[in-house]
């Protein structure tokens, strides 16, 4: 057993968050993934396919993104999926075409880490991690990806408080390592009409607690389309920093989660009603 | 036992909900209080006290309610609490104290109505009835109600599902009254940093659903007035029709939820940040 | 608004339930349905259909409560059903066949009461009144109940707080009346495999805080009838005092909530289990 | 990336859970932790102390559970802390701890595992491997284990359905190893007088869906030791296969949990009350 680390055992700060507390950054810090940055004037658009499926897909996906004006693009190539039995994503193939499509059209990209294994392979060839739902709690990759040099997206764990999830910042943080940026995507609750509850006041509370910047995603949040253009509308009047939703070119055609995509007449839809909101609280899209 | 009226079973209608449903009136249905029309071109404040405590406070309340904009008098006088050792309103006083604020001022109020037998007396006084969040689910208040002819504002139950919520306008609809505004107001959930969890997502869907105005509670979902502001903007650039919030003209002396209600100057900043988000969405305060 | 009563304001007492608060009895109070005792040395079955429908349907029902061992009948005359167009119960007729079926088995029975209007025709007919969970936070008609002379079962709200439920208890005992009896039918969780989750540790700890009898309902709980033996027995084990379920002569022709109630067999087999058990934790059937 | 295996894509099985479904052995699989057996005529107590802490506090916890008759001993060297500022665990020390406390009295002790990367180095050395509810998620980690074959104590989500745990149970099977032992925690509800709300119904349910042996942990449930042993009768009562609870020898010098441990008196009294509900349900102890 000599290869594991004895536990270090550090003594309790006087402050909660002591590494992404508000108080360290009044004014709220700033993170980029690529050249694009979240938490200054800008309210960022983060959209994309739920899963990278094949080249030509990625190529549409990246196209319309580019096109009605989001700025980071997004794609799952390994899926966490409750059932062993459902699509696992592409795996590293998955990440090619991912990396192929976002420099073709010149954005960013982010997707999901799912292992400490993956950490090391991925972090020369993405531009931002995202940490899922079902891993916000996985502390031993919070710290890998906290000795990363890359961003992290970490979404809220859907039976996580809103205390635990400022502390899986600090696991990330502790490493030396406070590029993140938090991301709810809704939380569990009795009522099933929705998927999951976004949590709106928790990621308004969420922003006021920490200098970190704060974004939403409708898509998964909801599961359902009709619903994702008012509250990423909602959360740029709130202030938040970002939204993070699923399109598909063929929505009929996805291999995972196509019920909640957004089809491009949809996306064209939500960016031209969210401009005149973005301006009318003093930032751009 | 003769005059516990036989319960009438009426059949199953083809839709869920006959009377509510958004196909009606596809553009959607307005409902005014007073003269302060929900579900048209405007985005209506309602403000005021959670209780009514006195003459003064009342005239005060009404006073910084109308010089910042909202259009519509809240305030409570018969309360239901939790304990019954906490103060429970002022009662028939309280609601004379509201009428006579409301028209010195000129603007309508809404209060909160508890049990049948104070429907018939409270009618020619008020301009619209409150359903609190723990009536929702009483149907014989509902349905009396609904055999009056002042506009009632519903508020969803904090464990309440959607469908439920649709189907408590139907007990209301059913007695030949279809003023109904919803009233999202913060469900029950596992997170503790706020007191209950605004369903925003819930609320726009309700919106799509049904023909009738929604709006929302900032103050009780939360508790935490930093959060109002923010959440209020949020539901304008959502869509929805209006918000109801807590205001005191000095919080520290409040009987009831002091902690949640504004102080005249953040209830000043929430109306000036509030507009411009409301103009983008063309509507108007 | 001459007959609204002015609300009379309490002050805080010392203790937060200073009516049931479990030193007031360190051992437990018992309270009884006619000879019915519970609390004491008996762990008490409820049983009878979710609703009354005819006079053989009760008949019969009763006739199978009796012959295996349960004690008290149950069955609903006025449904609080969360949509209108959904059977609403006999109302009085069922009131009259409850009362037939009790006198001529020789057995008490509870049943739901709605509405305050319902309380005082009710009250010389009915061996006890029912609160249902929809009903917890009516403090109107808690306090109506707290004046009769007849025991109330107090189902917690679904929606409620153990601390809710206990407070709800001293709007009842304030009146004079402390014969309640606490019932745990499920509380709303995000988990759909169940239609309620039974908060055993809940209805262990309201025992433990109060001197007043618990049961608990697991058929609304759980809707599934292969689940409630298990938990009528755990509730024994545990301590409890009793458990409310639903049997039907025939489930598949029940007008309400058929899929969730035992057949005769199933509820042979579930007393035969139980006994023992009952008989390990030192009590009786 | 050459180190990034491809994900395979298994289709999709007739059945939800081809690998632990009931009907695979209708009569039930059993599982042993050394020579202890899950899922037989035995309600297997496991017990110890949250974290492992020194090698006295090893050596008088596991004398304790040995003389008052529970069979497995826990304690956790590897601790998933919500804040990075608390207690860790020992590690690889507190594995040695266990491991000589286990080998001195003569009983199998079962510890967590937090991440894949410990899986190979702690196979040999411990008798059953641990995935702690903020692991149901981690596929990965669940996959290393089914490639292992010591037992897998598999602890459902806070969050997590009874579906989501079921197909946790497919991705540990899939490697080969159906030693999994299913362990029901609590589940995050919006009731805060008890930590976690004990969903015993889904333990039952899941025991009559599977053929894995299911037992609780009313501790971490409910973080109040007077509600531990009133239900593990539940449990033992509702047919379930063993309880695993946390006691200490000085609950006082605990350094995580200690509010929540059982005194040794506590277990005694457990132990003791336990015995005759066990045999009337015809097991042992």
């Amino acid at each position: 057993m000599a290869n594991i680390k004895p536990v270090t055992w550090t003594e309790t700060p006087s402050s909660e968050y002591p590494l992404v507390e508000r108080s360290l950054h009044p004014t709220g810090s700033t993170v980029a993934i690529g050249d694009v940055a979240f938490g200054g004037d800008s309210f960022v658009m983060i959209a994309g396919p739920c899963a990278v499926e094949s080249r030509d897909q990625m190529d549409a996906s990246a196209a319309l993104v580019t096109k009605f004006g989001a700025r980071v693009l997004r794609g799952g190539a390994f899926k966490p999926r409750t059932s062993p039995y459902s699509f696992q994503g592409m795996g590293f193939e998955g990440i090619e075409l991912l990396q192929g499509a976002s420099r073709k059209h010149g954005m960013p990209f982010v997707t999901e880490v799912m292992s400490i294994s993956q950490v090391k392979e991925l972090e020369p060839h993405v531009d931002a991690f995202q940490v899922g739902t079902r891993n916000m709690h996985n502390f031993d990759l919070l710290r890998a990806l906290g000795e990363t040099g890359k961003p992290v997206l970490l979404k809220r764990g859907f039976g996580a408080t809103l205390r635990e999830w400022l502390l899986a910042c600090e696991y990330v943080a502790q490493g030396g390592n406070s590029q993140i940026i938090l991301c709810e995507r809704g939380i569990r609750s009795f009522s099933p009409e929705t998927r999951f509850t976004l949590d709106l006041a928790g990621a308004i509370w969420a922003k006021q607690e920490t200098h970190l910047p704060v974004i939403v995603d409708p898509s998964h949040a909801t599961g359902l389309p009709q619903l994702v253009g008012p509250l990423v509308a909602a959360a740029a009047a709130a202030g938040l920093d970002g939204a993070m939703i699923e399109l598909h070119p063929t929505p009929d055609d996805a291999l995972s989660d196509g019920d909640q995509a957004l089809t491009p007449q949809q996306f064209e839809v939500l960016m031209t009603t969210l401009r005149p909101i973005v301006e009318a609280v003093g930032r751009k899209l």
